[in-house]
């Protein structure tokens, strides 16, 4: 079968690889529909994240389950399903509290856990998914094409953007909250801060596509400057800095955007993956302010969200503005390096029509 | 008068200074009866926090007031007041929602605000307090000087250890709490969980003396160990990492040490001033841990922690475990710096009794 292998910076390859089978009886063997470029694998194609060896990329990815292990219950072939982008046992303690970002039997896939570990990922025709039964989560029915990519967006961007905005403290209607970051994080954040009843987001974008994107999504300002400009024009806008401010980005430059936007006492959503970041502590302390984040719990939010994206009121497909035949993943992630587009999809041979740019 | 003045890094010297006179028609003239010394001005006293000019130090204090002016309203001369370590004007954004710290017109006694700027400090037979009448708070009557030093923990210390304590989400009664850091604030929030009903108060602590005090105030147990040591400890002790943890140090090993105590999504209450700490974000997001902290609002909590001080109810005094005469400024801060004493009290001339070492 055809897979992406990042074999190293800026060296990303579309070669043939063994079909994975059922290794464990827990397992499951999903054939990708469409799977998803994240700005994290781009961490790892610029040589910031590690990457100890080569790797099966891709940790975003939905399709129809192939075969199920002996001990699979909840999962039979034929059923669409949406992947969270690590495994999850279900049943330690943290899978208990809602936290199966910090399951005990993690793995990521198509990345690097902080213990070396990685699964082959889902940027495949074929992905083995282990504990399937408390990792996948199955759609009532097989899902119209046109529903692909918003569902995508389940297995990690539209859950982080979620999370960000649970972590900002948005827990009433009403709320006023700074986006830093008009990636399809933050694009999805926007959709999520709209959703728990925002009343006024802003977003941090240069980028004209970008805007118009966030203004679709329910961004009632956007603001195009950076560093102390940007923070000035927020407390121009609130009055003061934002309660609530979600980072998107992983950046120190991000992180102190979003403490510059923060008012004394604001909370911080931080999504972005931040590599090698070293923040001067107090930066936060003089402002006393709260940061609350990190991966995303996709399992647990999953449920929440997907009856919205499949009865289409829940829709964050637009942040897929570039679908690529599987074997021109190079192609995709150079797009999305180059920020050429927000966020790319790769479809394998079995779902790409003649031109060999669409799912189907 | 006499005054503690900070010269330099290891340059403490008591001097005679101009007594302070009414400036504003909001100051007050507070008379000294007793005064802290801070771990933060060890951290000017160690050249690490900035001094960019000699400072009369001293940010805690408790008195007697001599002097208003003609627009304060509800202290009179004669009252005996508890002073936070900063002005706050009652009226501003920030102080309306209980964030004193960050008041529009907040400035530091004895010591340099972000912007530069500085009180004259309370260690001192005078100082002068502005906006006293939304600054000080006053106790019914006179107290019984054997009250003394748990009221001066309110000025800054054990208002700080109540606030980790909220920081660290000890919002109901059964919680378990792993506190790192043993001087006057760790000692403090130990004593702010028990008030808040925590079950387990794991306390980290090489040293015998500080151990006991830290018993005393209602830790459950002790750790003497340190690094990844400790937080093998705290998963042994509570069957995996704390959801709660208190930061009470302020250099990157003791928030190292805490994050390795924590468990995935828990929450830090971070206290301790992180001078020249630069945090890698990684190590957070890697466990979705909330961080939490910031200065203290001392002047928001001490109406709650007052009454119970005054009762003998909560009772800190047991932090200072060193009286010295104001003139004796010089060795209360080398007790302190090489941790002979957890925390040194100064007593100024007029209160002090013939051993030189008591007030009355």
């Amino acid at each position: 079968m055809r897979a992406v292998i990042l074999h190293g910076p800026n060296d990303v390859r579309v070669e043939d690889v063994p079909k994975p089978r059922i290794e464990t009886p827990t397992d499951a063997i999903v054939r990708v529909v469409a799977a998803g470029v994240c700005g994290s694998d781009l961490w790892m194609l610029r040589g910031i994240a590690p990457l100890p060896r080569p790797i099966r990329s891709g940790h975003e990815f939905v399709g129809i389950v192939e075969d199920v292990g002996a001990n699979v219950v909840g999962i039979r072939p034929g059923q669409f399903v949406v992947a969270p982008f690590n495994t999850s046992d279900g049943g330690c303690m943290c899978c208990r509290r809602g936290l199966p970002i910090a399951c005990d039997n993690r793995t990521f896939f198509g990345e690097f856990g902080p213990d070396g570990s990685a699964l082959d990922g889902g940027q495949a025709e074929f992905v083995r998914v282990p504990f399937a039964d408390t990792t996948l989560v199955t759609t009532p029915d097989r899902p119209h094409s046109s529903l692909i990519p918003a569902l995508l967006t389940l297995t990690d961007v539209m859950a982080t953007g979620h999370e960000a905005a649970k972590h900002a403290g948005l827990s009433e209607p009403g709320s006023r909250v700074v986006i830093v970051g008009d990636g399809a994080v933050g694009q999805c954040a926007v959709l999520a801060c709209r959703r728990l009843g925002a009343e006024r987001i802003i977003v941090m974008s240069r980028d004209p596509r970008r805007q118009r994107l966030a203004r679709k999504h329910g961004a009632t300002d956007i603001i195009a400057t950076r560093g102390d400009e940007s923070a000035a024009e927020v407390v121009e806008l609130l009055g003061g800095g934002s309660a609530h401010v979600i980072e998107a980005v992983g950046t120190l430059q991000s992180i102190r955007q979003a403490i510059g936007c923060a008012r004394p006492g604001g909370r911080i959503g931080y999504v972005g993956l931040p590599w090698g970041v070293e923040l001067p502590l107090w930066e936060l302390f003089a402002k006393n302010l709260a940061l609350s984040g990190g991966g995303a719990n996709v399992r647990a939010v999953m449920p929440e969200l997907l009856p919205e994206v499949l009865d289409g009121t829940l829709d964050p497909s637009g942040v897929f503005d570039g679908v690529f035949a599987l074997d021109n993943a190079p192609q995709a992630f150079e797009a999305m390096d180059k920020r050429h587009c927000i966020k790319a999809m790769l479809v394998p041979p079995a779902f790409t029509n003649n031109e060999g740019t669409k799912y189907e």
